[in-house]
């Protein structure tokens, strides 16, 4: 007995069970929380944001599959065990995640705040705006998410730089790496985005004194951040600092040091933050149920996994 | 005697004109309406909706230089002098009016409205979309810088079809024309992208019986409209009831039958539409300056304008 352990956290459950279901070639798969059955049958944990503790409890796990991208939360699991992590990394992934970078840098460039707020004024007015060609982007994070960002911000005509926290040879792409690199690299940005991993190293890294270091954009006033990272990254509390005293004339959040974002909190009605609901990698399940089968199947037949997580590196 | 008249109608007069003088090489530039002079020194004019009748009053006329893509209202000047009409055509201009149609594209794909209505009302929720690699974009309209987006909005995974008058062979893009091929490529589009140049037969194309045909996104409910093209293609009424009936889920319009759109329309306050103040393909003129100068000077070397107007086609 060899069975799939489903444990996910969000409305996609359901749909990740049927597809799972589908393509598991018999092969059981159970749900957490209410259909785990003898958890000594459980030799795979397909998963999303699972609570800490529920993975030790399986005592013949060979292998975690994380259903996105971003391992922080499970690596925090104290009680995690030894066994091999791999991540979906799937070229739908990667789209979605490029979409999102494109349309808010896009809404930036092309003042659309602006435009709305005359919009509801019905005021008719052009607001000059310089071209793509002489505005910097700066991308944060150079996995393989962030190099297809960067590509297709770059086709869009803007002067696209990459930073990573290790040395990074992307041709065609201007990069930056580590400590010594970070100041350069935000001295030439009017539109940072950041698209790293959430590591003790990365926690609290969108703070004042960085945003304080981004070139002002000189059209509208100052530089703009777009997170579609961890919301741990940021401060919020200096990001609406920022925003009041200029240093960034706008930012686009989709994560938060608290998910959902409480009700209470004053970015959600400020008028230069735009905030979405953790969705910028939000995948459809139907695009990776072949791939985690799949990986299981390899993975059996003793070849490696993809896209293992180094746990000393934390991605 | 050879002067270069500029009559441009709008905010950026000042700016060209410095520019142009700043290039001109000894030729002298004069403003419409103020400093014209003797109207029989007027060789070149470099124009941007000059009035009807303006033009007919310089004798020596040998070109007319038009500072923007449309010649709508140019050629309906019925005492337009018969002498040759070039385009300013820049990369810059083909990159402007890309930039707006991916993020117009990508505002409808990724529910960014429906984000900002939550926003408003501080809800945390996702709202399921699908694959770029799902949804039909077509673009109607094959010049520069129709393909120029077609390209682009390809590139980030969406199905892009294009549709002309006449047929056009791109590589690596389906192609519909004429009359024989609207229909299907209206019932292959999710989202209509209208690049149309204004001619008497595309003048109220986008009309309540065309906008039916339109394939319906299923999770939207209805198809998406970005028309950056010329007001006059579009029936208004029409878009507001196509919206009214479900047909259409949203639109992004840059242009309007009347301009500035006038404060009584509905369009501006209606929650499925995003009114942009003509200015998708807003240039820079220091961009096209040096190319301005540089096509008059060519063609007093007996050399062709670039990008000229063929009177019968009306583009």
């Amino acid at each position: 007995m060899s069975a799939i352990l489903l444990a996910v956290d969000g409305p996609q459950a359901g749909e990740w069970l049927a597809l799972l279901r589908e393509r598991a070639r018999g092969r059981e798969v159970r749900l957490w929380p209410d259909h785990i059955g003898n958890a000594s049958d459980i030799a795979y944990a397909c998963v999303w944001l699972p609570p800490h503790g529920l993975l030790a409890r399986f005592p013949n796990l060979k292998a975690i599959i994380n259903l996105g991208a971003g391992v922080d939360r499970l690596l925090t699991d104290a009680a995690l065990p030894a066994v091999p992590i791999a991540r979906v990394a799937h070229p739908d992934l990667t789209m979605r995640m490029t979409e999102y970078v494109v349309l808010h840098v896009l809404m930036h460039h092309r003042r659309q705040r602006t435009y709305d707020a005359q919009q509801r004024e019905r005021v008719w007015r052009v607001n000059p705006q310089p071209a793509a060609s002489e505005v910097a982007v700066g991308i944060m994070g150079l996995g393989v998410i962030g190099l297809a960002a960067a590509s297709a911000v770059g086709r869009l005509g803007f002067k696209v730089a990459g930073w990573s926290r290790t040395p990074r040879n992307s041709p065609g792409l201007e990069t930056f790496h580590g400590t010594a690199g970070l100041d350069a690299f935000l001295a030439r940005s009017e539109i940072l985005v950041c698209l790293l991993p959430r590591t003790p190293q990365t926690e609290g890294l969108l703070n004042l004194a960085l945003l304080r270091k981004l070139k002002r954009d000189g059209a509208a006033g100052g530089a703009f951040l777009i997170n579609a990272a961890r919301g741990q990254l940021q401060v919020e509390a200096d990001i609406l600092a920022a925003l009041d005293e200029g240093s960034l004339a706008g930012a686009t959040l989709d994560v938060f040091a608290e998910e959902p974002l409480p009700a209470t909190s004053p970015l959600w009605s400020h008028p230069k933050v735009t905030i979405t609901p953790h969705n910028a990698g939000d995948i459809a399940p139907r695009a990776f149920a072949d791939n985690v089968i799949a990986q299981i199947e390899r993975f059996e037949c003793g070849l490696p996994l993809d896209n293992v997580i180094d746990r000393g590196r934390g991605y």
